[in-house]
């Protein structure tokens, strides 16, 4: 039986590689501190689960395609507190959480052979939906000595072409943390707009940087209005990633009402979860500030920690909650196997993602990884001397 | 700024455009009976909400990809009670209602230029996920003088070309209510083993069945366990639409770990809606033969009033919650924004679906509607004499 050649060039999770070798590690009853995935340890704010407890109705309908009322208002009040004082509800789309925003959006604006531009390492999903839509992805190439940054003109412009259909960015970054200024704002959106392509935005990490840079959207730069079109979700933001529920922001009708066939035909997203989301955005500024100070000081731990390893090159990263940087290993996919398969400190060992499966470009990646600081304080100071106790045995085993 | 061309082939639900008529006659005071939409009226059952009020996680988790365990394991022992012993949680991937169950396996099995044999009429979002795939739907023509019926093998094998990836059927239907026998359910699984193609059988409807044939699946065909794949959903079954959790079965474990790729580019389904879906399934067969008692009723209270209408062609539909006739109007289409426009029954009126968004043929079912006996048993005889009333001055206008 044939399948679609689309499908067929997707790959499964980078990470679901190493789940018999972490299953088999628990079975011989070592313990994994999990530096591998997104999954914040952070509480759900009760808010969402009051909400949801307090929906009566007897019947549990579908929700209207576009979302209901009040999580639609919610994020657009949100939406307005930061600034973009214009946006209506008629400027969203819920979606299942930032997947399916992404789904929708590749689904909307990509053709077989069409072009989007990607800063590399990246989130590995994107691939999947990007190549699902019949679309490329394009990478502009980072190094890990200069932080994995790649807004400079002079690196996206030679990329594109007449395939070109969009810029597609992560800010904060996932892997690498990295948050763009102002100025690198500006550009990418200037850039978008001149060439008449869209900027792709994934801000779902918005919430989280630590170095002093406002808070910023791309929804900022008015010139850039058609081009725009910003990612967003509860997940991170409000530790909810199990809600499903995320949104897609944009000024272009055009992409709104393509859009909306999307969100007709898979009917709606879950009305409990929803009802429960726009709770969330009840959270006042102390809420944000205490997450993003946890963070911080979790960020600094870790960065300080996986300094100290002889042989580590990493800048330090501005936000989200990882680190990507190069290992003084040969290879991180073959040393996370020995850390599961060989390595205990006391019957600890680390999982951590290797870099290969955030980038696209054969060979790179080979000795970087991703590290997600989501372990409590003293959970993340363990894991790190864990990893770097790990190294050093690796090297010289 | 470009789309895709593909989401530019599909189209708005064709229940939208009535809306503002609708919303304009709401403002005039006017009653209006909704007969137009598959939301069932039935309460959900409070095991889905007790479910979900005692998840007391502190952190709302993502999901497994594939599903929570509890979800697929009530799942697996629904199917056993079915008939189907032999399948397992591996067998099952959790999704976001049938409608993502739909969407993932075209986005499988579908390359551009690929081809699907779909009855005619069928449910308008098929086209959206096959379009999205760059696929196309070859419709089986079927008639309103026949009911609808169109499983015979002269029919449909001559269809079948070197394009030709898989054949999608409802049962039972959703526009008609046609339910297929076994016999001709073993014709279509021999016709898919025989070319070697997929059976998509979207069965979300399979308990709603009120003429003594017996519940029914196509993964009874043992012989096409590589062809058959099954479309669920707790959406009508239970009366639980916004939970928006279905399920993909199959035994092609090619087709499952093409569609875990699906799953795992969109991270999961929303976790408390599967804790609270996996309780629903406990319920009983007392739970089913009472809603299916009140359906059968209802449909039986619906055709007997529709065929005193005079001119109006329909055959009993066996099951679903849906009749499809040909009204004695011009164009049913024309009729509906009249009703809603110039109609009033003491201030009643009524929504139907017109015919023509069911169809992929031009110019089929323009005195065609669908008709969703949902209502409450008084509320459906009022209905079905505003209609009958509507259809009458229509035609002395």
């Amino acid at each position: 039986m044939k399948f679609s050649t689309k499908i067929e060039r997707c790959e499964l999770s980078p990470m679901r590689k190493y789940a018999p070798y972490a299953d088999a590690a628990k079975a011989r009853g070592m313990h994994i501190y999990p530096l591998n995935i997104g999954q914040p340890d952070i509480e759900t704010p009760r808010a969402f689960f009051d909400a949801v407890a307090s929906f009566t109705a007897p019947v549990l309908e579908y929700a209207p395609s576009d979302g209901v009322a009040s999580y639609l208002e919610a994020v657009r009040d949100y939406y307005r507190r930061i600034g973009q004082t214009d946006l209506t509800t008629a400027n969203l789309l819920a979606t299942n959480g930032g997947s399916e925003a992404l789904w929708l959006t590749m689904s909307c604006i990509l053709d077989d052979g069409d072009e989007i531009i990607v800063p590399e390492p990246y989130y590995p999903n994107y691939s999947t939906f990007v190549t699902l839509a019949g679309g490329k992805v394009r990478p502009i190439p980072t190094t890990p000595e200069e932080g994995y940054h790649y807004a400079q003109r002079s690196k996206i412009e030679p990329l594109i072409n007449e395939h070109t259909r969009a810029i597609m960015i992560t800010n904060p970054g996932n892997p690498t943390g990295s948050v763009l200024t102002r100025e690198e704002m500006k550009m990418l959106a200037g850039l978008a707009h001149e060439y008449g392509i869209f900027l792709v935005a994934d801000e779902v990490y918005r919430e989280f940087s630590y170095d002093g840079e406002q808070m910023a959207s791309m929804l900022e730069f008015h010139d850039a209005a058609e081009n725009v079109i910003v990612i967003d979700s509860v997940s991170k933001r409000f530790s909810a990633c199990g809600a499903r529920i995320g949104v897609v922001v944009s000024r272009n009708k055009d992409f709104l009402s393509e859009g909306m066939k999307v969100c007709q035909g898979r009917l709606c997203c879950p009305t409990l979860d929803q009802v429960g989301a726009a709770a969330l955005y009840n959270e006042g500024p102390e809420y944000f500030a205490a997450v993003k100070e946890e963070y911080r000081r979790r960020r600094d731990t870790a960065y300080d920690m996986l300094m100290q390893i002889p042989g580590v090159v990493c800048r330090k990263p501005e936000g989200a909650f990882y680190l990507m940087a190069k290992l003084p290993v040969d290879s991180t996919d073959a040393f996370q196997i020995w850390m599961l398969e060989h390595f205990s400190a006391s019957g600890d060992t680390v999982m951590i993602t290797p870099g290969e499966g955030f980038y696209t470009t054969p060979g790179k990646g080979v000795d970087e990884a991703r590290l997600a600081y989501v372990l409590k304080h003293d959970d993340l100071v363990r894991a790190m001397r864990v990893l770097a106790e790990g190294i050093d045995a690796y090297n010289h085993r």
